[in-house]
């Protein structure tokens, strides 16, 4: 602790320049935002409303995402170009840097806060590192692109391999990881997303029809196919781009999927997994987002029909508002307890700040080309 | 923050004397021990399963409870005696009490983080301070004790009448209060809570048999009457204590509930309310407490069956594991991820951590009479 406290007091100093509003040093309501054009990162305050720092020298932020330690002191940035980087929230400095592939996609931490995993491209493969180190602990290598990579309570991941379509448990409690192959999704798995539940591993499918389900409370799980009418259409249907299923919404005992292509929500049944609904909306969704306790879900749409947010009821599955916050609007990210909503417009180089229950605009942060945002409270959620 | 930067400059060397292992400033993954006898909160961290630090001078905590602000760096501390204390994490200091009711028994934090909330015994009624400053904003007066107060997204709470069955929603958004009664729940609510989603405001009845659920997501809520054989069975059956409803587990699209004065778990379908499944255990339930990510709930019992844990699948609804962690078992908090619980042991002055995979004591920590013990992850949870 004194360590860190001289630590802190040399570099109180430089921090960062230009802003009275500093924050303390709880770090329960910061968070970061994706600069995908600079590869940088902007440290944000929940509670102030306001930008409280940069991080940069992160590489290719294009397609980044990022996790959080579960004191809330550390984010694991994933780059595009294979960059894994380990940022301090209280210093903003980049601690950890180790270009670990080719080409990646994303990554998780172990529930336990230990363990780092990232799915890679190029070559494929998950690789594993210590989360205090970055050292390199497992290089389980794939027969192609892995996807879909996901924290599994028990020290565990799950991925799932693009050319193959099968889908792995890995168990890296003990001294050695144990592998599993625990089943085929299906042609060309192309995302896959984990209930908050950790209940139901789910795989979307885009070299054929359907949604693949897996039972990871079961001791052997099983592939369930469903949803057999899902996907993408034929050449006929453009689609600008592939729907995130991290953004598959939970609500209300339902599913809430983007439909591939398509301007529409489909609504699954949670325990069915019947489709019960369509909703209509502006676009091709992207992100399909529940404003947690309540009944909504918050929808963003593709290129270029991109200007627009959408809520719709998950009662009545039916638009409710329509926003048109700002330019290129690619992510929205909720504060843990539903209250605000900030978007990023990436053209407008602004998040947006909405109160969810006027759905009223009541702030917003510059920052350049904005694209994820993230607050520290995902350190507390399983399957991000 | 330099401000900040320079009191815990100052404040490093006495912080908590006899620990080297002193906590760095992140606060996601400390929490608080309420130690009963003593009227202090043993300061922990999550991740080096450790005490580092105690807060003294908090009064009678004999059946406390807290929460926490948004950023993770204060905690609300409401006391038996009326007491509201406000404790900051990093100093582990007292920085604001006031001792607001004659006797008091919990309290709720707005969704945004600026109102705390206290529910009354003494006299009856919902007092609302601000989260600064503690200043009273609003004295809500009631026909007697108020009881079951909750959090409701929008800066507003709910809460109970025990004398008259009445249930109240208070807006404060706005420049005035606006508070409506919502209905009648029944004679003599003894608990309530609400549902992680915020949906469902589900209040427990002494002075008759039945469950009262109130939809919190309509505009004009009514009362529907459920489970209309649960409560007390009468003069035959002694009950030890009255369960804890905060404790009512919420998986499998079920509620688990304690039964009052039975050695028996109920199982509600919670789309029909109607009673699926009960568990033999081992006595009288007092907390049943879900285990996040996972299909079990954890459950502990009254005097004089105290020394027990059971863990219950809540597909099966059968006693998968019974432990024996030691004496007078009074609370469980999981790791919000799941990974692990600590368990405090009133009578053997230990909180007692298990890793909820292994289901084996993974380490222990001193604590005077510990009960409620509580992590810093609350704040980002509606309804606590």
């Amino acid at each position: 602790m004194k360590r860190f406290i001289f630590l802190l007091c040399m570099a109180a100093g430089p921090l960062w320049a230009g802003t009275d509003d500093m924050p303390t040093a709880a770090t329960g309501d910061l968070g970061l935002v994706v600069e995908r054009a600079t590869g940088s990162l902007l440290v944000i305050d929940r509670s102030d409303r306001a930008a409280i720092g940069r991080v940069e020298g992160l590489g290719d932020l294009s397609h980044a995402s990022l996790t959080y330690s579960p004191d809330e002191h550390f984010a694991y940035v994933f780059g595009r170009d294979g960059g894994l980087s380990k940022v301090d929230m209280l210093t903003r400095q980049v601690v950890a840097r180790t270009v670990q592939a080719g080409n990646s996609i994303g990554g998780a931490i172990s529930d336990d806060g230990k363990l780092v995993a990232v799915s890679n491209y190029e070559p494929g493969g998950v690789k594993v590192f210590d989360a205090d180190t970055l050292d390199l602990v497992a290089d389980i290598p794939a027969d192609g692109k892995t996807i879909g990579l996901v924290d599994v309570p028990g020290r565990r991941f799950a991925w799932t391999v693009w050319d193959t379509g099968e889908v792995f448990l890995g168990d890296f409690s003990g001294l050695t990881p144990q592998v599993a192959m625990i089943g085929n999704a299906g042609k060309n798995p192309f995302d896959a997303v984990l209930t908050d539940d950790a209940h139901t591993y789910l795989v979307g499918l885009f070299g054929e029809k359907g949604v693949t389900a897996f039972d990871l409370w079961d001791a052997h799980p099983t592939p369930v196919k469903f949803l057999t009418d899902y996907g993408k259409d034929g050449e006929d249907m453009p689609v600008y781009k592939m729907p995130h299923l991290q953004g598959w919404a939970f609500t209300e005992g339902q599913y809430a999927l983007p439909a591939v292509g398509r301007h529409e929500l489909l609504w699954v049944n949670r325990d069915s997994l019947q489709e019960v609904a369509t909703t209509q909306v502006h676009g091709q969704p992207v992100f399909v987002i529940a404003q947690p306790a309540s009944p909504f879900v918050w929808v963003n749409f593709a290129t270029p029909l991109n200007d627009v947010v959408q809520v719709v009821d998950s009662r009545s599955h039916e638009v409710v508002a329509t926003l048109t916050p700002g330019k290129a609007i690619l992510h929205m990210e909720f504060a843990p307890r539903g209250a605000e909503v900030w978007i990023s417009s990436r053209d407008d180089n602004k998040v947006l700040i909405y109160d969810t229950r006027t759905r009223e605009k009541v702030g917003e942060i510059a920052a350049q080309s904005p694209s994820g945002i993230f607050f520290t409270a995902r350190a507390h959620r399983t399957g991000l």
